[in-house]
């Protein structure tokens, strides 16, 4: 049990154009009492003048910025992930708001480490970028204009992040619903083996096979899926392999291991 | 009565110095739904280049923009004003958070005017620009960085305004990360058929049956099941069942259906 969640909880930052913007999320996070900032291949040096410039008295969180080649590689190791969105397309969904999840995380945040996602500054998260994410947040905006600056959607999320602290501060804490998530690795693995199993059954759609294996990350990722979750399904999904591929003359004469 | 409240809602920013902070305000008014933008002698040119850049589709918001030489001909007409600042001086208090005014500013807006009034990025408001204010309003922030941008404080004055708005309106959904859930015989329809598919393939322990099942109405109870979810997840059982409870002969010849 960590004193303080705010400290288990990185900002990612997926491909962002300017530097200005990373010095200007780095500020933000300061103003609500985070630290941690992580980039995937920052399109502008994130020490450059300008950035240093908008972060201000942040350039700490600058300088200590972890950056990777790859989103997986920058995941590696967490253990609950949100991804942010302005687009609430059906398929992409459901999404919860900041507000509402933001309790939820300071929660886990005491426990595992958790990352939250923004993307680039046109285009935002793709759904592939989307899909090892637990939860999918969208920003409450008015339609008038959807589109958030990369460093105001930090805050607006920040800024939610700490007022859910200061409100679980005043609370006697208490256990969370959710079970200690598995790892980013894991969960990835458990995917691969599901489509791995769904494609030998001939359950996935040739012409789309994403729709459905989309459906089924959005329902174990709601799940919240634990270490022990995450064996007893891959658990089943070994012996039902072993039903998909068996040769018939083999049927009644083995049985296959747990 | 107005229909719309954050139509009667003026940003006032007093002697603001960077014209990129005017239009980021701008962009950050016009996210959260407001228009009205009130300025006291800004040390740069409102319609700049760099005022435009940052503003993206809010240059509207800029054009309109009304320029006062002082700060009581820009109140003038105003019937309720705040003014926010980021120090607690116990002279100068007492301080209010912006979550807990704007449900209050939201209400008064739907009859009269109402302005929110940020100072200098240096300075904030001096105690004699605080003094006409019925409400003076603190941002809440770490105490490790209490300044914040000033575009970054306007956004986070208007998202709760905008927050507060939708609050008020009731009839407006919220954004839910879970749909609708599936109806209680449907869960249990698909709890019986899964339980159904891991007895043929051997999975459950014959001396405890109910252990693997209480875990996976656990993972599927989290995850708060659609309609939807509980027919795809329904198709995946009756394609495994196929394999599961196929005879050798019929390999190859028959493919089930979905």
């Amino acid at each position: 049990m960590l004193a303080n969640p705010l400290e288990n909880i990185t900002i990612l930052l997926v491909k962002p154009q300017y530097a200005g913007n990373i010095g200007s999320a780095s500020r933000a996070m300061k103003n609500m009492g985070l630290s941690k900032l992580a980039l995937v291949t920052p399109a502008q040096d994130p020490l450059s003048p300008e950035a240093k410039m908008m972060a201000t008295a942040a350039k700490d969180i600058l300088r200590s910025a972890r950056i990777y080649p790859t989103l997986e590689e920058a995941l590696t190791g967490f253990r609950w992930v949100a991804g942010t969105s302005a687009r609430k397309g059906r398929v992409r969904g459901p999404f919860i708001s900041p507000r509402e999840i933001c309790p939820e995380i300071i929660s886990l945040a005491r426990s595992v480490p958790v990352a939250i996602l923004f993307g680039r500054e046109d285009k935002g998260l793709t759904n592939e970028e989307l899909a090892p994410c637990q939860a999918l947040v969208s920003m409450p905006t008015h339609p008038g204009l959807s589109s958030l600056n990369l460093a105001q959607a930090v805050m607006i999320f920040c800024y939610e992040l700490y007022m859910a602290s200061l409100d679980i501060q005043r609370e006697t804490p208490s256990v969370s619903r959710f079970p200690r998530p598995a790892e980013f690795q894991k969960m990835e693995g458990m995917y691969a083996h599901l489509e791995d199993l769904l494609t030998r059954i001939g359950f996935l759609d040739p012409k789309n096979p994403k729709r459905i294996l989309h459906t089924l990350r959005r329902i174990f990722g709601r799940a919240n899926l634990s270490d022990r979750d995450v064996a007893i399904l891959r658990g089943i999904f070994r012996q039902l392999e072993w039903y998909a591929t068996r040769r018939p003359a083999e049927k009644g004469t083995e049985t296959p291991g747990r």
